[in-house]
């Protein structure tokens, strides 16, 4: 069992301390402008918008070392809802791994919307969390995490692959914003 | 109805053309290295590999303007499974758009395998083609080729997706040659 802190009390940092307390780890939620709480947990979730995270690594950088760092964003321009925020070559978790040199970065949670992590389900389908990563002892903490919780993770490969994570993410909040899926429905990855 | 041509007659290009005809379109299906045939459809699927289109804009580049031309593919360095063979900030349908200025493309077909487009089901949900395009009339043909096939169509969104279209098949793809979904499954979208 693991001591999990998110950062951010969203519905998705809501979500994510849900299922990982249903899995048996000690769980810690944090407000992401609460900077009265110091971060315990050996793993860190951050479950803030992207432009919010550059805030947390100026204020908790350091205290983020050596740690797992879960990176959950997915990096649109909400005003347009057009394009990523970031670089067409980078991803989101590829720019904070770059800030956090001595943490170890995975990319997950970001294809899957709270309402599928709270249901279990997605469509009649179990609800699955691709996890990307280059530390391979993180991922599987990650994914051990998620399989606890009763979800289900799938090895979506290196740190890499979180370019394509995102867009999937991108993707599946564009069709919802468009009301052509509902925000409990989206992907669902059949094995 | 529609008179479709098919070029390449591989698993996908077989997979289309089955369904089309299904739908009651009158279908062409030509090898993609038979030159000997002309291109007669309104609307052309380019069901070949990547690096295979360039030939074909090529050596027929002429015959398709005018048409609607259907791009279905993933630009994957099939090498080390780990990047795309496109600038990062474009698509092959971009690529393929700009090689074919007097020609409407549309992206569709590149989220499915083969094997959900004969199923018509992917784990028990039914198969959803994403079809992205800049010309409305082009769009709407297409989607409703894939509809009368008893195949769900969603608009995914102008060109520009094609981008985010292309990353969830080359994500579709790599999990599947690591064996972590099979090729019968993959993405189901869940409205």
């Amino acid at each position: 069992m693991s001591h999990i802190t998110i950062i951010g009390n969203g519905n998705m940092g809501q979500a994510i301390a849900g299922l990982t307390a249903k899995g048996g780890n000690t769980v810690e939620l944090i407000g992401h402008e609460d900077t009265s709480k110091d971060v315990t947990g050996d793993v860190v979730v951050l479950a803030v918008p992207y432009p919010s995270v550059s805030e947390i690594i100026a204020s908790r950088g350091a205290s983020l070392a050596g740690k797992v760092v879960v990176d959950i964003t997915n990096p649109l321009n909400f005003e347009t809802f057009d394009s990523l925020t970031v670089p067409a070559d980078s991803s989101a978790a590829a720019e904070i791994a770059a800030a956090l040199p001595d943490s170890r970065v995975v990319k997950a949670f970001n294809t899957t919307f709270a309402g599928t992590l709270v249901a279990g389900t997605v469509g009649g389908n179990p609800t699955t969390v691709l996890v990307a990563g280059d530390d391979a002892d993180a991922k599987a903490l990650v994914m051990g995490i998620v399989g606890a919780a009763g979800l289900r993770a799938i090895d979506a490969g290196s740190l890499r692959r979180a370019r394509e994570l995102e867009a999937v993410g991108f993707l599946q909040i564009s069709l919802a914003a468009a009301e052509k899926i509902s925000w409990t429905g989206g992907f669902a990855v059949i094995q």
